[in-house]
C-alpha cells in the first residue's frame, strides 16, 4: 500500500469541478469514467430510506458493466420523491449525452443535506466542463469535490502483481459523520485494470468490506445515500482472475488493503475526532459474540467521551461489554489501553495514571479486551466523542 | 399526580446524610425503612455486568418481604470481584444490626464510579448516625443523597382512594446518564401503603415500567447498577389489592403516574440536556415496528445534536426510521415538530423557518411522526446532546 501517491490506472479518466450546488464554491461535481465498459460491483446503504441516486445505480449496477459515475456532494437528492427520481436520471443522461456513450451506462451518488430538492440545473449547465475536466490524473480532483464536513480529501492506493501483470487498485472515499458499521456508511469509489467477472467482483468487494467499511463507527447512524462501487476494466492485460485461486487471493487482499486504508481516514477525519480508537475483542465465545462486544464498545458515547478527556474509565468499556449481550467471565475479564493493563481478572490493576498518560500521548488508542471465555475475536475502529462533534452537527444547516 | 409536595407515607420512614464517600461532603447515604415487614418487587439491569449491590438486592427480595433499603452514591460497587460482594453484604448487615432487626432483610443499592473498591467503613462507621436520621418526612433527604451527575433531586407522589381507603404512592430517582431504554437505567424507589402480594405488586411494576422508565433514553448506555424497587407496608388498611381487579387497575394507574413523573424528570436532567423531546410514532404496521422506530430516532446522536442547534433538521429523523428496520411508506410518512408540519408524503412542506421557531422557544419539542402504514403507535421520551453532555462525560473523573 502506497500511502502517499495515488496511482493512475490505466484506462479510466476522472475529474472535478465547483458547479455552485454549494454555496462555497468548493467543489462539488465529480465524473469518472473508463475508456472501455467496466466490470461494476456496488454495496449500497441498508438503510430503507434510500435516495434516488442510490436506487438508480443500484438498477444499473445489476447489469454488472457500465462506463463511469457522475457524483454530487452539497446535496444528498434524498427524500425528495419522483423530483428527486428524475433529477438524477437527468445527472446520468447529460453526462452519456456530453460524453456520446450508451444511455444507462453512468452510476450516480450524491451526498450533502437531505430532503432538499438537487439544483439538478447546475449539474447539467456544467456538464460539458465536467466532461472537459477529465485526466488521467484527475482521481485526487474528484475525491476532492465529493467531500462534505470531510476536513481532507481521502484516497488510497496499492499496486501488486497478479496474473502475470501489475494491476492497479486506487480508491476514493468521503465521510465523516452518520458512519456507522452497517454498509455501507460513506462513498467510496474504487478503480482497478483487473480482468474479473461481475460475480467476483462483487464476492472480493463484499469481502474486503466487510473487516474495512463494515468494521468503523462515527456516531452509529447510517445514511440514506451510502455505497461502495468498485470498477474494473481489464487494461492490464492480466489474466482473468476467477475464485478461488491464488490471483484471487491477490487481488482480494490488495482491495481490502485498500479499503482499510479508506476506511481508517475516515475514523481520522470523524467529525470532531481528535483521536482514533481501535478497539478488539478476543476471547469471545463465538465470532458473533466478539463483534458484538466490540462494536457496542465502539457506540458508546461515554466510552467515547472519556477518550476524549484521556481518561482510561475502564468502567465504561465493563458496563458496555455487559450490555453487548455477549457472553463474559466477568472474573477473567481484561482490559489495555496502548498495551498498559488496567483490568485484569475483572479488576482495577491500579495503573490508571500510567494509562491516562499512555492515552493523552498519542493520537491513536489501542484497546485490547479479553472476554475470558472462549477463542473468537473481532476489530472495529471508532473516534473520540468531541465538542467539536455537537457543535458541527448542532450547526450543519442554520 | 401532587407536583409540588412529596407525601409521607404512613409506616415508612426515611434518612439521608454525608458519610464522605464524596469528597464534596454532599449527602451520600441514604436508608429507607418500615415499621414492619413490606411487600417488596424490583427490576434490575440487564446488563451482564451487575454490580454487587444490585446481585445482593435480587438474591434477597426473591423472599417478597424486606424491611428497607440501604443506598450510597458516589461509588456504585461494579466491577470490585469478592471484595465487592463483601461490602455489599457488610453495607445491609450493619444497618440490620444497628437496627436491630432481621438478617437479610435489607436492599441495597449504590450508584456512582464504577472500579473502585467501596470506602465501606465511611458507611459502618456512619450507620448510627444514618438510622438517628429517619424521619416519616425524611424520604426528601434520602432523595438528595443518592444523586450522583444529577442537577436536581427527583420526587414524585401521588394519593388514591382504593378499597375503601386514601392510599399514597412517593418515589424518588436518581439518574442523568447512562440512561437508555432497557430496564432498568436508573435508580427508584416507591413507597406504598397499599396492601398487595409480591406477585401482584410485581406485576403493577413491570407494567408502570414498560411505558416509563423502559420508554426514555438519554445516552443509549445501560449501567451495572440500575434498580427500580417499590415497597408496599399495607398500613393504609385497604382492601387487599388482587389482579385483575378494579383496584388493581388504580394502583397500577398511581403506580404509573409517579414512574412517568420521575422518568421523565429523569429526562429533564439529562446530562448536559437543554431540551426535554418527546418522539411518538404512530402509523405503524406492527406495535415492535413503532417501538423500533422510536426508540431508533431517539438514539441518534444526529438527530439530539440537530434539537440542541434549533434546527428542525427533519432528514435526520427520516435516516433514522429508514435505519430502524421498521417497515415504512416513504410516500406517505409525516413529521411535525411543535405542531409544524415539516414532511407530508415524504416531501417537504417548506415551513422549516417556523419549524425552528417552534423548536427553539420551546424547552420541550414534541415530535410527532406517522409511517403511512399501519396503525401501531409508540412514545419515547429523550433529551438534546450538547456541549455540557461532552463536558460532564470527559471530565466525570480526573
Amino acid at each position: 500500500l502506497d500511502k502517499t501517491s495515488l496511482h493512475n490506472v490505466p484506462g479510466f479518466r476522472s475529474g472535478g469541478i465547483s458547479s455552485g450546488i454549494k454555496k462555497s464554491g468548493a467543489p462539488d461535481l465529480a465524473l469518472i469514467l473508463s475508456d472501455i465498459d467496466a466490470i461494476a460491483a456496488g454495496l449500497f446503504t441498508k438503510n430503507r430510506v434510500k435516495a434516488a441516486p442510490v436506487l438508480l445505480s443500484m438498477k444499473r449496477i445489476r447489469g454488472g458493466r457500465v462506463r463511469g459515475i457522475i457524483v454530487n456532494s452539497g446535496n444528498a437528492n434524498a427524500c425528495t420523491g419522483d423530483r428527486g427520481r428524475k433529477d438524477a436520471e437527468a445527472m446520468a443522461s447529460s453526462a452519456e449525452e456530453a460524453l456520446g456513450i450508451r444511455k444507462g451506462s453512468i452510476l450516480t451518488a450524491s451526498t450533502g443535506v437531505i430532503g432538499v430538492p438537487l439544483p439538478v440545473e447546475k449539474i447539467t449547465g456544467n456538464i460539458k466542463r465536467l466532461c472537459s475536466s477529465l485526466r488521467h490524473n484527475g482521481l485526487k480532483d474528484a475525491g476532492k469535490a465529493i467531500m462534505t464536513t470531510d476536513a481532507f480529501p481521502k484516497s488510497a492506493s496499492i499496486r501488486v502483481p497478479i496474473g502475470g501483470k501489475t494491476v492497479t487498485v486506487s480508491g476514493i472515499a468521503k465521510g465523516a459523520g452518520m458512519i456507522c458499521p452497517q454498509m455501507a456508511t460513506m462513498l467510496a469509489f474504487i478503480l482497478t485494470d483487473a480482468k474479473i467477472s461481475p460475480p467476483v467482483l462483487k464476492k472480493a468487494l463484499k469481502e474486503a468490506a466487510e473487516d474495512t467499511f463494515n468494521s468503523i463507527n462515527v456516531d452509529n447512524d447510517t445514511s440514506t445515500n451510502d455505497a461502495v462501487i468498485a470498477l474494473a476494466n481489464g487494461a492490464s492485460g492480466c489474466a482473468e482472475i476467477k475464485a478461488p485461486q491464488k490471483g484471487y487471493n491477490a487481488f482480494r487482499d490488495a482491495l481490502k488493503s485498500v479499503c482499510l486504508r479508506l476506511a481508517l481516514l475516515i475514523v481520522k477525519d470523524g467529525e470532531g475526532a481528535t483521536k482514533a480508537i481501535r478497539i478488539t475483542v478476543k476471547g469471545g465465545r463465538s465470532a458473533s459474540d466478539a463483534r458484538r462486544a466490540a462494536r457496542t464498545v465502539a457506540q458508546s458515547y461515554l466510552v467515547k467521551a472519556a477518550f476524549f478527556g484521556g481518561d482510561p474509565n475502564w468502567g465504561r468499556i465493563l458496563a458496555a461489554l455487559g450490555r453487548s449481550g455477549a457472553r463474559i467471565r466477568e472474573d477473567r475479564v481484561r482490559v489495555s489501553f496502548n498495551s498498559v493493563d488496567v483490568v485484569r481478572d475483572g479488576l482495577d490493576t491500579g495503573r490508571e495514571k500510567e494509562a491516562a498518560r499512555a492515552i493523552r500521548e498519542k493520537a491513536e488508542v489501542i484497546v485490547d479486551i479479553d472476554l475470558g471465555i472462549g477463542r473468537s475475536s473481532s476489530t472495529v475502529w471508532t473516534s473520540d466523542l468531541t465538542y467539536d462533534y455537537v457543535r458541527i452537527n448542532s450547526a450543519y444547516r442554520t
